[in-house]
């Protein structure tokens, strides 16, 4: 007797505060948000599943709109797979916004064309209060149309090797940034970069370079030397985690 | 032989996380705002005082702009104020952002022209994550127009004593709106409502008055014959204090 299992792929939109988790990816170090959900599926549906990610985010690390994929025999509707992981899920901090049925054609990582990231800076003398996990705060005033401008250095296509982390499995450390702006509104500096895909601590790697821009330590010829010359050690420090969310997957 | 106590006067803005503070003021029952300031004055001066504070937050409530003031005997630069007292905060999410030298005739309370609260609540089905202790998740679809229509209700000179919490001591309950406005960006809505002062969850009945409006429990016709009739029990419920935030108190 043949048994056919015909598989079920459900599409998700999930947002966490990713400040106590290990990051994306199951670890045996803490808990991870993919094991939280992988969790809450098995709980709904008693099948234990691989949850499939677009974006590997690290700890500490949030998503406002985290895409990702899994299959699974149980036909629910979307909204009973939504609500149920949510019920799952409580009373941690992810929520699944969104679930629909797609064909097996589609895949959360390898079909992403193109990942929106955030990166915010709040640049006054004072500690943060409401914003603690979500920013890095940075207490000397950063001249941040120098950083705008140098920001635009990263467009198009690159060698990114000076910004990537040196445990970065990635073959190939050239990518194309389709987007890059830094905006200041009161005290806070808010970084929106948009690519394909990016290599690991990529975004925290230009900003921290694009802060000693602004600290004045980088001009714009020595952020395209750095470019140039591709070696981690010269680019500016790893902006910390907390500050990075993922904003927006497209398909 | 006279001694001479020549008391300083010192203004500051203050900042707080209120999720795990029973309010600004000082209870028995938990950690306060008023305290934790109170006793950073005193191991920065040594001096034992008492902080006047602009706005009496209640437990959860946040604050960008809190304002106070205090006196002391000693003389310290502005700065230092500011830079010691954020050290002795330190990690409490309490931060001192402005610190300034005034004269006797100014009083946070009692000076105060207008004070400015904003309320955030979230319109969505998914429980939320970062915004968990700063906004009120309604997850029934409100119609934000008629909740802004309604809202305008409010402005000017009223009787809102349907609008005052039980515990509100204050001697009357005649009050004046001075602005007061509904905003939807994607499914959040806030509210921005300005008065020279308040009384005790004044802003958050209100709110729950509009939530109200927004689900079509009332219309436009039973919030005028409820701000007419003076009975808390006819208004709305009180909105929870996550959402509630003192924005900006001005002298």
């Amino acid at each position: 007797m043949i048994k056919l299992n015909i598989m079920i792929r459900y599409k998700i939109i999930i947002e966490y505060d990713g400040t106590n988790y290990v990051g994306w990816q199951k670890q045996d170090n803490g808990p991870s948000i993919q094991e939280a959900i992988e969790s809450a599926i098995f709980k709904q549906s008693g099948e234990k599943i691989e949850l499939f990610g677009a974006g590997r985010t690290d700890a500490g690390v949030h998503a406002l709109s985290q895409v990702a994929h899994f299959d699974i025999e149980k036909n629910f509707s979307e909204d009973s797979i939504r609500d149920g992981l949510n019920k799952h899920l409580r009373p941690q901090p992810i929520a699944i916004l969104h679930a629909e049925k797609v064909n097996q054609t589609f895949h959360a990582r390898f079909s992403a064309k193109q990942r929106h990231y955030s990166y915010t800076i709040v640049n006054r003398r004072s500690p943060l209060t409401i914003e603690k996990n979500f920013a890095w705060i940075v207490h000397k005033k950063l001249d941040t149309v120098l950083m705008r401008d140098a920001s635009k250095l990263f467009l198009g296509n690159h060698d990114f090797n000076a910004f990537r982390s040196i445990n970065c499995q990635s073959k190939s450390s050239v990518k194309t940034i389709d987007f890059f702006d830094v905006t200041l509104e009161n005290n806070k500096i808010i970084f929106r970069v948009k690519a394909r895909s990016f290599l690991h601590s990529q975004v925290r790697i230009m900003v921290g370079t694009l802060v000693y821009v602004g600290e004045k330590k980088f001009g714009i010829e020595d952020v395209k030397q750095i470019i140039r010359d591709s070696d981690r050690n010269k680019a500016g420090p790893t902006a910390p985690s907390q500050g990075l969310c993922l904003v927006e997957v497209t398909y």
